[in-house]
């Protein structure tokens, strides 16, 4: 892991961006540390792209006293181009033109090798960040793609709690790796999210393996997360990762 | 309204019993009045045998700073006992213990004469509460039958915001007068409840017409709302009543 820049915000709130590899991303840090951490995964616009969600995020995390990351996925931003991704996602975009269902074997081809890819490298990430000075466990995760965290919250024992957002279509293998999931979990459902099968999201949920897990659903399309919900879900952290 | 016996509890609130009628009722009051009302509607198991949830959720309401009441339902309780409403109960047990579906005949002579009842009678609560000194608008309903609730939020314009629990049979009627509900909602789901159905839940969610309403989904049975979905449901009432 390499730093290429800090600035600190005025809310003293350090931003440092860094390289890890290949791997672009972006490390906020609290004024007091050792501070626990939130793994703050990107929606897979790109992070230039999400800049600014995620730095209000890591902003009011570090409010909370937590510190955050966030890395690129692959094919994201400015990482190199993933063209078997570009045409998983192409013939995505075809099927939901033509009105048709999402046959599954789009949705696997989509979804599975993203997640093959994207769990070892915020592991890789994972192991990166707990060496550096000021950041002290537990660990929690917060993010976009809700397969990727799904896979991480099995596969991944150093993960303590997870705020999760559904909104992307799930593989039916995913489904039976959920019943495997025993942390506390926190799902955010944007009720009428116009990009997402609320029936799948339901389904997902149910099948989470958690003893304790939390649905809220809440009005508004895919980008509309009221803010009382990201406060609930900030509460969800306190609650679990201090 | 005549209270009929005051106390005061270690916290400083006062709970002071009533009648209305020969509708018996209790009120909590917290020292610092004017305080905004909340209406404590219990579930039809009777004030008595429900008196120790209502009272703790009475007093974290009065460390909020609100005022809350309860009144029995028609025929719970101490009331006059209601022959309809337990041939409509009977039924009910007698088709679930058969293990088919529940008729919607059944609901609606179990639910709808219930409502019919139940909501004027708050209307009259709420008359008499608010010209009490130390009441003041605006009001909130937090209630057990969500059917109650639900025709209360349209006809009763004096309610600004209401919890609602999803863990009773809905009359399709009733899925009907949801879609003229405005004001904001906080509906509660278990999502095992062993008496209740979950899609019935779902669609009733669905039908409110209400802009801002958002669906908290727990695990476990009936009675195990966790607590913090209890500290949730109070901050809504903070962000609405305040």
């Amino acid at each position: 892991m390499r730093f290429t820049s800090e600035r600190r915000l005025d809310d003293a709130v350090v931003e440092r961006e860094f390289t890890l590899g290949e791997i672009p991303g972006i490390l906020w840090t609290p004024p007091s540390v050792p501070a626990p951490l939130i793994l703050l995964s990107p929606p897979p616009l790109g992070l230039r792209k999400t800049y600014s969600r995620l730095a209000d995020r890591a902003r009011h995390a570090a409010a909370d006293g937590f510190a955050t990351a966030a890395i690129e996925l692959p094919g994201s931003g400015e990482r190199p181009r993933w063209p078997a991704a570009e045409r998983a996602l192409a013939d995505l975009r075809g099927a939901l033109e033509a009105g048709g269902p999402v046959g599954e074997e789009i949705v696997d081809n989509l979804i599975l090798p993203l997640v093959d890819r994207a769990v070892p490298e915020w592991q890789a990430a994972l192991d990166a960040l707990l060496g550096l000075p000021g950041i002290g466990g537990p660990v929690g995760y917060s993010g976009g793609v809700i397969s990727i965290g799904t896979r991480l919250a099995v596969v991944e024992p150093r993960i303590s709690a997870a705020v999760l957002f559904a909104g992307s279509f799930v593989p039916r293998a995913i489904l039976a790796e959920a019943r495997r999931v025993t942390i506390p979990l926190h799902v955010l459902l944007q009720w009428d999210d116009e990009g997402n099968d609320r029936q799948a999201a339901l389904d997902l949920f149910d099948a989470f393996g958690s003893e304790e897990k939390t649905l809220h659903a809440n009005m508004g399309g895919h980008t509309g997360v009221p803010q009382f919900a990201g406060d609930a879900a900030a509460q969800f952290f306190a609650r679990h990762l201090k």
